[in-house]
């Protein structure tokens, strides 16, 4: 049986994660490829941790050359994480003819084009399964099984920490500062966890996702951005009272030629299959003009599910190096379409506000928003605080340029005491 | 721009959904392929018919030999379903050096080895992405991006009529017959509906999801299968107030070394993903020793969510003649693994009754379970009819053989007066 070489830049999590799979699946990949899968080197500073599998010391280097030069590599898996010195040794391995997988988002988020060029110009494999949604099949359902479609609507829970975290503030009526202590203490979130909280994170997958659902190249600076740290435990109540979950959603839809690309929390229909994705599950929904409504689910991180997909490319890599065919679907970015601005991008909103709890105060709120073609689909008084009442507004669905405007003339009126929230309601007929 | 010509067996429904996509994404398709895909004949008899797309007459024939004759024809398009004469058509394509893409679970249930060995043998592709789910992708996901786990459990909602039907049973209270009627009349059930209501649609999808799961060859004959036939709204309400829904499930698990493949309505807790999955829509969960628990949602059905997953594999099939390497990634049952007897399977069970309403009862019953060996975890009087009364029993995990040998003791009780239902209960702890 012929073999095929591997070396793994980086034994974190994720490595570890590839390097069990590959040795403890051995067999079952061996005989669904065709050829047997060797980790020949690996590139790790730490080689003593204990990682809960034996690895022979010699398969150990400090030096990448070790791996560049190395004419037995015939695939690199990148999985260091972060964009230097990844970067460069992707580059490397591919200007060496070597087929490269991996799972760094932050990475393909930012530089995407130079690394499909260099890919396409060496003629090999750049795959990144992993990339979002951990162990989902998405990346590969989007460009092979849903082709046939054009897709206008691409949106999901790509964050498990952030998803972690507002599960249980649903779940359990806690507040944000709470949660995110448990969250670190699991190990679900970093010290310093503003890549997730902040919803970073999350736009790079959406950056991936909506640059192969359009055709277009998109980057995280394309991205609009809000995370879930002013979400409170009384807007999920609420939300709950309406009917809906809050979610951080990453959003991607094209519209007359434009895309629109977003990252914040937002209601979702209690009944909507997103709404029952919760814990550290990720789900990325599809909308194709063939298909219809699609949905995948799973685990979006972990060392094992992770590895899923990052070994589940290098069979691939490796059934198209058998076949003499690698970089058989290359990037699909081949059209440039604007991206919009997120002031003339369309949602439904959720308002919550502290106002002077008198006669008049409601229609003259109310009014505002209709000066500025804010559409309003409910009321709800929700309690008293002193002399002030608490309201939750929920509008139509509204131009954000408009709902700006309108926020900022109520901000200004001496019976709006606070604009304590505002949320995108999400999921519903779009 | 290269061409690749595709001809297509059978204009009904699906052929007709994949035709307006090959017309109607056209410029999508060949961007993404590098090839323009071009229809070049259609075999079929009822040329006159509205089908929303305008057909060029000359497309059409009554002669399969115009198009296993045809050179310029790459790819066959097989959508006439049934077996004879779509197996006849489908060797003699691939016979003739065409590679097959296919929807037709039931060809492939009963004759699947017979199509991937001729596939193998003349080096074409013979791909069937829409025979399962409809539009979501699951075949390729399985062969490719979830390739590095060992599977141990795949289930699914896998049929949209019973779907449709056990929905409407639930959110409207509704009888079996009824719905039945409506489903009918909506075109959502065929006249004779036994292939959707009695499990035999769901059997066909389990066989072929199951073989790519465990490597090995299973077709209908070796799925056990129950239909839905004798779900009352009794049944549906007492599930709701125990916390389940009833869904018709198709489940293949691997235990053992041993394969069990089974098709039966099953109890599913309420917060349980597969227990929002509702009308026509489908849904697979699968679970991976990497990977953890994964789910596919879509249409499981219909013109043109078909037709997607038809296209894609067009699309796929395109590409690999482009590269010159058809047959990438054949048929992966390389092991013969024993599918175990359904009496030696084990779940839960929900069991109605109707007994004589006096002391004593229940214990003589419990007894009788408890000497068999089914552990029982509650115990729930219903109502009152007459002298008797209606109980719902549900067990602990029990082997069928034991729940069999209980259920002919306790039928057999003066004080038993009907064993009114006994459905499995999935989805907790397995």
């Amino acid at each position: 049986m012929r073999k095929i070489g591997v070396g793994i830049m980086g034994l974190g999590t994720v490595g570890t994660g590839v390097y069990k799979v590959l040795v403890n699946n051995a067999d079952i990949i061996a005989r669904r490829v065709g050829a047997e899968i060797v980790v020949k080197r690996i590139l790790e500073k730490d080689q003593t941790r204990e990682r809960g599998i034996a690895v022979p010391p010699e398969l150990y280097t400090l030096d990448v050359n070790d791996i560049l030069n190395d004419p037995e590599i015939n695939i690199v898996v990148e999985v260091l994480g972060g964009i230097s010195p990844a970067r460069e040794f992707i580059l490397a391995a591919m200007n060496k003819g070597k087929s490269v997988v991996t799972a760094n988002k932050d990475l393909i988020a930012l530089h995407g084009q130079e690394l499909f060029e260099t890919a396409e110009k060496n003629n090999v494999d750049f795959l990144f399964e992993a990339s979002v949604g951990g162990g989902i099949p998405i990346i590969r359902p989007l460009k092979q099984c849903l082709a046939a479609n054009n897709i206008r609507l691409i949106y999901g829970i790509v964050n498990g920490t952030t998803n972690y975290m507002l599960s249980k503030m649903s779940l359990e009526g806690r507040e944000y500062e709470d949660v995110l202590k448990e969250a670190q203490a699991k190990g679900y979130a970093e010290a310093n966890p503003a890549s997730d909280v902040e919803g970073l994170d999350a736009a790079r997958k959406l950056a991936i996702l909506a640059s192969i659902a359009f055709n277009t190249r998109l980057t995280i600076n394309d991205v609009y951005v809000e995370g879930i740290t002013k979400i409170s435990a009384r807007d999920i109540e609420y939300a709950r009272e309406l009917g809906y979950v809050i979610k951080l959603l990453a959003i991607g839809k094209e519209e007359n030629g434009e895309v629109e690309v977003r990252v914040h929390p937002a209601l979702v229909p209690i009944h909507h299959p997103m709404a029952s994705v919760n814990d550290v599950y990720n789900a990325i929904f599809v909308r194709g003009d063939a298909v219809g409504d699609t949905m995948f689910y799973g685990r979006g991180a972990g060392e094992l599910p992770t590895a899923s997909a990052v070994v589940g490319d290098i069979m691939e890599a490796a059934r198209n190096l058998l076949c003499g065919t690698p970089c058989r679907i290359g990037c699909t970015c081949y059209e440039e379409k604007k991206v919009r601005d997120i002031k003339d991008t369309a949602s439904k909103f959720y308002v919550r506000m502290k106002v002077v709890d008198k006669p008049g105060v409601l229609a003259a709120i109310a009014s505002v928003f209709g000066n500025q073609e804010v559409s309003l689909a409910s009321v709800i008084q929700k309690r008293n605080i002193g002399p002030l009442a608490e309201i939750v507004w929920v509008t139509h669905r509204a131009r954000e340029r408009n709902m700006q405007d309108a926020l900022q003339i109520i901000g200004g009126l001496s019976i709006v005491a606070e604009i304590s929230n505002v949320i995108r309601v999400e999921g519903e007929d779009d």
